[in-house]
C-alpha cells in the first residue's frame, strides 16, 4: 500500500498541479494562427496553435482541421533541427501536442521571408513567372503591420523606421541564409522543395536574438516532389488560399514526412 | 525689292520645312504625358507634352488646361538648371512652348524616386505621418510598369529582374542626390518646398546615362511656404489627385516662380 501511495500520490500532485496552470493561466495575446499564455515562470510562456486558418491580411478566415496539432509538431521538429543546426530558437518543449513552452521575447515587427523559386506575391509584383528558380535565395523583409497589409520594406525604409539597425540587418540575413541551407536539405530529404518560407524573430531578456514563431505548412510553401501537377503538388497554405482542396490531406502528409525524417535522423 | 525678297525668302523657306517636318512627323511613342515624334536626325526626338492629366496608375484622368506648355517650359528651366550643376540631360531646346527637343535615349523602367518629407505611398505603406521631414534624403525605386502598378523595388528586386547593375543603381542614388540638393536649393529660393520627386533616366547610344522625362508639377510635390494650410499650401498634382481645385493655377503660379527665379539667376 505504501508502496502504491508513493506511485499514486506524486502523479495525483502533478495533475492538481497542471490543473491549477491550466485555470490560472493568463492570456497574454491571440494572433491569428496562435494564443500566448503566461507561466509561473516570467521567462517562459506557451504558445497554443489554433486550428484557425486565415489568408489575405484576413480578408479569407476559415478552419484546417488539425492545424494547430499539425504545425506545432512540424515546427517542434523543425525547430530542433535547426538548433542542431546551430540556429538559436525560443523552442523549450511541447506539453500537449498543439502547445510549445517557448522563451518568452519581444518578437521583432518583421517578417524575415526567403525564396528560392518564385511564387505569390513576388510573381504579382514583379512580373516573374510562378516556379522561377531563383539564381540565389531573396531574403526579404516585410514590416509585419496588419493595418499597412504587411508592405514589402527596403534597406532604407526598415532603417528609417528604425525596425531594425544595419547589423540587425545583416544578423538577420545571415540567420534566414543559414535556415534555408538546412531546412531545403531536410526538406528535400522529405521529397518536398522549399519554395519560399516566412520567419519571425524575437529578442530575449539578453538580448539575444531567437528565432521564434512557427515554420509549417502555414508559413513555407512546399512542393511535393511526387507530383508534377501544378495543383497536385502544393502542401501548403496556398491549398487554403487558392481553394485548391484537400488542406488538410496536404499538412497531414506534410507532418508524417518531417516526422519520418526526424526519427530517420535521429537513428 | 531685293533686299525685301532676300528677308522674306529664308523665313519662307523655314515655314516649310517646319510644316514638311510637322507633316512628315513620326509618333514613335504616346505615353499618359506626352507624345515622342521622329525628326529628321536619327538620334533627337520631339517630346511633346500633353493637357491630359491621369492619378493612381491612370485610374483617374482628366485634363489640366495649359499643363502641357507649363510642364515643358518648367521642365526645361530646371533640366538647364541641372546642366550648370554638372548633371547631363536629354533636352536639347524647346522649338515650342510645349514641345522639347531631346537627345533619343533608352529610358530605364526605373522611376527614381527622392523623399525629403513623407507623403504620399511612403505614408500609406510605413504609416509614417505625412510632412514627416526625413532625417536624410530617402532614394527609391520603383519598376515603371503600369501593369503591375509601379511596384517599389529592393535592391535585391532590381538585381533579380536585371532592371539595374550594382554601379548602376549607385550611380543612380549618386544622381538623385545631387540632383536633389541642386532642386531643394532651386525650389527654396522660389519659396517652395520640395517634398518629394521622381527622376527618369535614359541612355544614350554611347551608353552615357542622361536625367530625361520632365521636373515638373506632375511629378515633384512642393508646398508654397508662402502657406502653412496643409491643403492650400499643395502647388502640384496631389491637388488633381485629391480634388483640392484650382489645379491649373497651381500650376501656373510654380511656373511663374521658376521662370522668374530662372531670370533672377541668368543676370
Amino acid at each position: 500500500m505504501q508502496t502504491a501511495g508513493r506511485i499514486v500520490k506524486p502523479a495525483f500532485c502533478r495533475f492538481i498541479a497542471i490543473i491549477e496552470t491550466i485555470m490560472s493561466r493568463t492570456k497574454i495575446y491571440e494572433g491569428k494562427a496562435k494564443i500566448i499564455y503566461a507561466t509561473e515562470d516570467s521567462e517562459i510562456v506557451i504558445a497554443d496553435f489554433k486550428d484557425d486558418a486565415t489568408a489575405f491580411n484576413a480578408l479569407k478566415r476559415g478552419t484546417i482541421g488539425g492545424k494547430g496539432k499539425i504545425n506545432c509538431q512540424i515546427s517542434q521538429v523543425l525547430f530542433q533541427y535547426l538548433e542542431q543546426c546551430g540556429i538559436a530558437t525560443h523552442l523549450i518543449d511541447c506539453p500537449s501536442l498543439n502547445q510549445m513552452r517557448v522563451k518568452k521575447v519581444k518578437i521583432l515587427p518583421l517578417e524575415v521571408v526567403v525564396r528560392n523559386i518564385a511564387a505569390g506575391s513576388l510573381c504579382q509584383q514583379t512580373g516573374l513567372p510562378l516556379g522561377t528558380v531563383l539564381a540565389q535565395p531573396l531574403v526579404e523583409f516585410y514590416y509585419k503591420n496588419d493595418a499597412l497589409g504587411d508592405p514589402l520594406l527596403t534597406h532604407d525604409r526598415l532603417l528609417l523606421l528604425k525596425l531594425a539597425t544595419t547589423e540587425q540587418i545583416d544578423q538577420l540575413q545571415k540567420l534566414a541564409k543559414k535556415c534555408d541551407r538546412a531546412l531545403c536539405e531536410f526538406f528535400s530529404n522529405c521529397n518536398l522543395t522549399l519554395v519560399d518560407f516566412k520567419l519571425e524573430f524575437g529578442t530575449d531578456n539578453n538580448g539575444q536574438l531567437l528565432l521564434a514563431d512557427e515554420i509549417s505548412p502555414d508559413t513555407c510553401r512546399l512542393w511535393d516532389n511526387l507530383e508534377s501537377d501544378p495543383q497536385n503538388r502544393v502542401m501548403d497554405k496556398d491549398r487554403f488560399r487558392q481553394d485548391l482542396g484537400k488542406v488538410e490531406n496536404a499538412y497531414e502528409q506534410v507532418l508524417e514526412r518531417v516526422l519520418a525524417q526526424s526519427n530517420f535522423r535521429s537513428k
